[in-house]
């Protein structure tokens, strides 16, 4: 393993976790956490962001210690529910820097969120804004916008947000419930890799938030959601020239916001995890294949569901790595035959590669821990350790 | 919700789990099981099977009064985990009857299973007959064969199983090995809805194995696998038929196999559970939209892995059942724009539903809790309730 600055495919080489995988055995697939990295990527991503409000997006990875180390590098929140509010105060956050960014809320949890002291939740429908007024009487609210497609690698689906035609219904009508309706948020889409691909999207958010404040609704919140992108391979923009270019447009665009917020998850966790895994079986289906097939104890089930569709490709160290290579079908150990990870485009594997060796997943520390099942075909959650 | 034996479109009621969820609030998304109709579906799978020994799939369903139920029924168990092993014969099911059906094993788990008790095991490469041999001495192993896709509504990948001109020299290599070779097996694909549609496939497989007969290999096992069907909506054969036939057609094309396996999964607990779930919101996206969006409390990443690809539509009631319908898109409540499950075609529900309104879904009582994620978006696994 490179203990040098960059290795061959021009990541960063992480010593810290290099070195705590390198001394262990580990029954099963494994993320370590280095939060060293996560308080660094904050630190990074705000001397871009500079007076806008960091929330870090809890779902990206909600490990205790990432929270706790957010908080004292004094991160806000953006919570999904419930459970990432509770976790998010277990660890010492106040409630008035933790947003209940989900649009989809039921009734009894915007009003623990209430309780709690929580004061800022989004909303993208009538419903939502009465089931919020009700809950949580008085809330700072702000509306959530849908835009067209940017260049994000993976452009969100209409799921969330309204049409820009009916956003200044919905100020007026959370005003009429007896709420504060602050401002907007939006979504350029995950993994937006450089800064100039946010333009479109800003300006079309920038079009709604200069017409709603010119028909006279106060807007003081203008949140720019997340798709502060991780390294997997392909180039991405730094986290400094990044943020700094993104609120650079925003400025441009908006003018002088008073309080911007930016929700990073991905961003903020992905370089800071690395995954031990181990092969569990390589074969080849046929005497002519060209390709083998390597299994390994890690797939879409217990950790890699973002391979889904081949969208992510992670980047995979080996021992035997300079050894003469070959390309393979990777895929995880479940008794699924959708549990297959990279096929389409195979990757490129040392030919010695057996049972037993271990594999380091790198980049890995963003949407893997909580989108492992519970137990699928037996196998136990994956394992988090955090250093 | 209808007391009578079937409703409109054609599921036959279920009147226990009905009774069960009408009296009762669920503070999140519930799957209730009936045991009873677990043990109904294997005898009635039983009756058709005839001699053939029944392996219950434990991934599609491991809730321990299900194992326990099957053990009181007299059924095997088809592992893909020591987890699994674990828990079936922590609910007293002896070792010979449980299979360790997957074909990528840790040598740790082998050696674990062969202390166990665990005599028969699945392969489909040389280095797992060699971790076999060493970790489980002299076992009997049944070798995987790829199959050419049937008409199953999902058939598999080439993930599992070996190409048909590689069979002998596996089965000799597990001779040369110490192993005993028994036999074969396959799997027709997932949700095979009709008997009929086994005939290519199990032509294929006969054809192999009269061939390694002829060539002097003393098969004496032929694992037939999973496939049996669950009803979802499309018509499907009732099981005592369908498993009637396809024993038939073994019997036409291998003649008298002294030891048959299958390995119903789906097809043992779909219709055996529903899941209790709650509206949390109901929008539309702009005023002209024809399509509502409908937001559950359940979504892809906490039980409904199987709407991916909309690949399984499940049928939904609701107590507004009878109102005038409009289409939706239904969606989860994850802050997660891929956690849509129907959107390319719509489902048909009741213009009055709104938030808090219960919905049932139906027949899912297979891949849900399993497939349930740990925790993402700080949103608890599915909850299990077995009656």
């Amino acid at each position: 393993m490179s203990a040098s600055a960059t290795d061959a495919v021009g990541f960063f080489s992480v010593p810290s976790l290099e070195a705590y995988v390198a001394g262990r055995d580990f029954d099963r697939p494994t993320l370590v956490i280095d939060t060293g990295i996560v308080a660094q990527n904050y630190r990074a991503l705000k001397a871009g962001l500079g007076e806008a409000h960091i929330h870090y997006a809890v779902k990206a990875n909600p490990h205790p210690a990432i929270i706790s180390t957010l908080i004292a590098e004094g991160s806000g929140f953006d919570a999904a529910s419930r459970g990432e509010i509770e976790l998010c105060l277990s660890q010492g956050a106040r409630p008035e820097t933790i947003s209940f960014g989900n649009t989809i809320k039921k009734p009894r949890d915007i009003a623990f969120a209430h309780r709690a002291g929580i004061i800022r939740f989004a909303a993208d429908a009538e419903e939502e804004l009465e089931k919020i007024a009700e809950n949580a009487p008085g809330a700072r609210v702000y509306i959530r916008v849908i835009v067209e497609p940017s260049g994000a690698d993976w452009p969100l689906t209409r799921k969330f947000g309204c049409s820009p035609e009916r956003v200044e219904t919905l100020l007026d009508y959370a005003t009429s419930l007896g709420l504060h309706p602050e401002g907007l948020s939006f979504h350029v889409g995950s993994q937006t890799r450089f800064a100039k691909m946010w333009s479109d999207t800003l300006a079309q958010v920038a079009r709604i938030w200069h017409a709603a404040r010119a028909a006279g609704h106060d807007l003081t919140l203008l949140n720019i959601g997340g798709g502060f992108p991780a390294f997997y391979g392909e180039a991405v923009d730094g986290p400094t020239a990044y943020s700094a270019d993104v609120m650079s447009r925003v400025r441009d665009l908006f003018g002088n916001v008073p309080h911007v917020m930016a929700e990073p998850g991905r961003g903020m966790v992905a370089d800071a995890g690395m995954i031990a895994a181990e092969v569990v079986l390589v074969s080849r289906k046929s005497e002519t294949d060209l390709h083998r097939w390597v299994y390994l104890d890690i797939g879409r089930f217990s950790g890699l569901a973002e391979t889904e569709g081949e969208a992510i490709r992670y980047q995979i160290q080996t021992w035997r790595d300079g050894e003469e290579t070959g390309p393979c079908i990777l895929a995880g150990p479940s008794c699924d035959s959708v549990d297959v990870l990279y096929e389409k485009r195979p990757v490129q594997l040392p030919l010695g590669l057996r049972s037993g060796d271990r594999v380091l997943i790198r980049n890995c520390g963003a949407y893997t821990s909580t989108y492992s099942s519970v137990g699928f075909n037996g196998f136990p959650p994956l394992e988090v350790v955090a250093i």
